[in-house]
């Protein structure tokens, strides 16, 4: 059996072709053309982490994956990141395990940050005005990175809870040509952008209601499994459209799952992002004012991936 | 990352100290300190075939393992085995992958028939009397093999709905020293057994209630998937006692669900394994004349069977 490491996944990611295979992804698995069973979850306590277990089959494609990517947040202090995860791919008519990529976690980074791209510009057909960051970490870079190489030039600023990850994040966005600027208040950051990415591991809501102005578009990246939460579930009430990747992922453990719980949110004003890109109207509620877009992670989506990266190097 | 290869982790094997971590996972899950997510599932239809992930970490390990094993029927035609599979080993405390057992489905064969030995001598905890084994197959054959080398010198039947795979079936058990004959008809093997064991990717049932005489103990092993089925359901109904390894996936989707679906069974009269091994009276049903214990295969055992190969190769 043979393995791929990062370096070798990186060289051979073409992040337009990827781009297209991200929106083929969710158009299939909206349109029932993807076998996905529910998340594998596996949570711990001492030292905190959790593992999550997602496979997919696009019909149709040679090779099935399952990927398995893991989050514990007390590895740096042990000189390890703290985000790891592999993905196997099988032979989709032999079931014989084909490779193995020891991508330690780019896939998922890579996919969640154009699935953001996606989302974002759903939301934002027109252009993104200024696109305001929340966190400073991987997704932080890379959904802002993104959307500059794949949408064209953005004006950003970014908030992070930890105020010394700012410094080095404005400085590495600047090399790559992006009009960065660091905000040390998070109601100021919402006041001033049109289009929010939030990406951070909150466990209780960052952005208050009142701070969001109309016309905003929000897209919610961080929370995807139960106890994650970034946004005040009010803001789901004021929502002329909400957009999900996954109606069954979302509804059960991402940022969306707050507000169906509370019944601030009607589970039929949600519409799946795939079903968004094959022309479905989603902005159901004329009285919202604001877009919110919800990603818990789809194995399709890493399935996909798995697919690139398998026909680029087998 | 480290690959182990399936005649690696043959030879380190050891039989009883694998018996003694799958009555300890079996107790174990039953007592809530393993974390187990729900099966996950793939279907495959053209060709034909299945994927099922199991992950499971028992509490206070080292490790956590994620095992995907398929089944491809039509495998044979071109030269490759029905079953394939792998386990993944993981770090409990960072995540970390540490090894890649590719076992090629040994793992789960040697730990599905290890927990058929536990289970079949709970239903006759002094001696088996004569062993029907039904199916001819991996299965059929671990697990007469394993009720002779772990529990003592054993007399059996054994019949297959393919006649041609009895012959080979009997000379090959027959030069370990096991007294076994084939049998031609299903009716007169349950006839003259006092113990089934039941092998077969059924999906209908094979066995007739009339067949069975009181006194018997059937252990089914073949039924882990939607869909699959040997055990006419009024067996259930005549159940003075019914064992399942795990009550949720046997339920979902293990022999039992039938009888439960059609009414024949309450689920109050379903214990664990594990429950039973804590000493918990099982045999629940005065009226019952047979007892019948249901294995839909515990992600647990994987878990302790891949820190036993763990323990000896790492």
């Amino acid at each position: 059996m043979r393995i791929i490491d990062r370096e070798q996944i990186a060289q051979v990611l073409d992040l337009n072709a990827a781009l297209g295979e991200i929106e083929r992804a969710f158009r299939l698995y909206s349109a029932g053309e993807v076998t996905m069973p529910s998340v594998g979850y596996l949570g711990f306590e001492d030292p905190p982490g959790d593992c999550h277990i997602k496979a997919a089959h696009v019909h149709g494609e040679p090779i099935f994956a399952v990927k398995v990517a893991s989050g514990f947040y007390r590895n740096p202090a042990r000189g390890l990141p703290s985000s790891n995860g592999l993905v196997m791919v099988f032979c989709a008519e032999t079931g014989t395990p084909l490779v193995l990529l020891d991508d330690k976690g780019l896939i998922t980074d890579v996919r969640t940050a154009l699935a953001g791209v996606v989302a974002s510009s759903l939301g934002h057909p027109f252009g993104f005005g200024t696109v305001g960051i929340v966190g400073a970490g991987t997704q932080a870079r890379l959904q802002l990175e993104y959307l500059h190489r794949l949408r064209g030039p953005v004006q950003a600023r970014v908030w992070s809870r930890s105020t010394d990850e700012l410094e080095p994040y404005v400085s590495e966005l600047r090399t790559k040509g992006i009009d960065v600027e660091a905000r040390n208040d998070l109601q100021e950051l919402c006041a001033e952008c049109d289009t929010l990415i939030t990406t951070t591991p909150a466990t209780s809501p960052l952005i208050e209601s009142a701070w969001v102005s109309a016309g905003t578009h929000i897209t919610a990246v961080g929370a995807d499994a139960e106890g994650k939460q970034e946004l005040d579930p009010a803001l789901f009430g004021r929502a002329r459209g909400i957009l999900v990747d996954s109606r069954n992922q979302c509804v059960d453990h991402a940022e969306v799952c707050h507000a169906v719980k509370a019944g601030i949110v009607e589970q039929e004003l949600l519409v799946e992002i795939g079903e968004a890109l094959a022309g479905q109207d989603w902005q159901l509620n004329p009285k919202g004012d604001i877009t919110i877009a919800d990603l818990s992670g789809l194995g399709a989506s890493d399935a996909m991936m798995a697919r690139l990266v398998w026909d680029a190097l087998a």
